[in-house]
């Protein structure tokens, strides 16, 4: 990491789509990601504003002024650590993906699996995005990067999706709708997840229910020579 | 319904299992309709912790004492806003619902048209649910009411859904997964909108693609004679 981008952009994850061109925020240096998983933990648990850059860093057993050697801010760590986190995501759903196998079909019904399950090891992201959909609110810097993430989301899913079915997204319309409605089931399931307890939430079976739906949805795309 | 049951229910959207049975705010009040209205659109705008009583009050012109005569505390008018503006919102969907007619797969898209659309004129009530699924992860009365608002809504959504159908929603298992997974889809293409603005969010077509969906699922069901 060069140390005068450090100092001209403490942290600028939000740049062109995905927003890691010009990255000063070094997530490969072990301190900087463990400050970024102690932020995640503190703020999913106790919301922005009642959290300390302080309480972040007795989490590691650091001064807080070693956090602000890293964030010059507690905003700049909140905007951070939505990527980082996300990002992570991400890893773990591409890494699970890899090893799967089989048909058009079975391939991307274990990538929607992926998904859902990555996401359920994962409470400390679904903590957090609640906390930022609602800082995002009255907070319009905070609110831009969560739609970049968003969006970045939306590709990947987009990606993904048109990969297993061997076809190009751009040549197929549906497909950012598509994408946007599976990251939607995902956040909406979670967020019943959060307030009704895994059982009483039923969010397993409706995601059943949506896989089911979209095997339908891939059957009526068949062409007749697919189906034979 | 006889008088008694009135009386000791006074907000029958309450009933079973969501310990409404003693409540005492009369949501027929004028005042007390006017005070729940304006918190809603103070809180959706604000958040909780930033939202004064003395603000709503002087919303409506009104004293702050005279919002206490009927809210005890804010945490009070908190837990209560959210159940009065579900409720407001689900009877505009009854409200556009019975206007409906058809076949069943009409009636059916029909009703998921309203429950999209009265979403669309409801984004107070959008505001407010993500201000309340963030507080509730720390509340947990606020959680516990927030769970039961989404079971009674989930209720609401596969009794509709049976209705149309013409069959019994108890005789039908995936009827409740199917409603977790409709209020999942509203809830989660809500959060795209507010976060990336109703254009970029392509949330109606993705609630499109949803309906397509469904209409497939409907067909997959139909019996024989159904589809002849």
């Amino acid at each position: 990491m060069n140390s005068v981008e450090t100092f001209t952009h403490p942290e600028p994850s939000n740049g062109g789509g995905n927003g890691a061109a010009n990255r000063a925020v070094d997530w490969e240096n072990p301190r900087v990601a463990a400050i970024l998983s102690a932020a995640a933990t503190c703020f999913a648990r106790k919301g922005f504003s009642a959290t300390t850059l302080a309480e972040i860093g007795k989490e590691l057993g650091l001064r807080k002024s070693i956090v602000h050697y890293y964030f010059a801010s507690k905003n700049a760590l909140i905007h951070e650590v939505q990527s980082f986190t996300q990002k992570r995501y991400l890893e773990k759903v591409k890494g699970s993906l890899s090893s799967s196998d089989g048909g058009t079909k079975q391939r991307m019904m274990s990538a929607l699996d992926s998904l859902w399950g990555s996401l359920q090891d994962n409470r400390t992201m679904v903590g957090l995005n609640i906390e930022v959909w609602a800082a995002a609110r009255r907070d319009p810097e905070l609110r831009k990067r969560a739609a970049t993430l968003q969006h970045d989301a939306r590709a990947l899913i987009a990606e993904g999706v048109a990969d297993v079915l061997e076809i190009d997204a751009k040549d197929f319309p549906p497909m950012e709708a598509l994408s946007v409605l599976i990251l939607a089931v995902l956040n909406g399931l979670a967020v019943a997840q959060e307030l009704e307890g895994e059982k009483d939430a039923k969010a397993k079976e409706a995601y059943q229910t949506f896989l089911y739906l979209l095997r339908l949805g891939m059957k009526a795309m068949e062409t007749p020579a697919q189906k034979s």
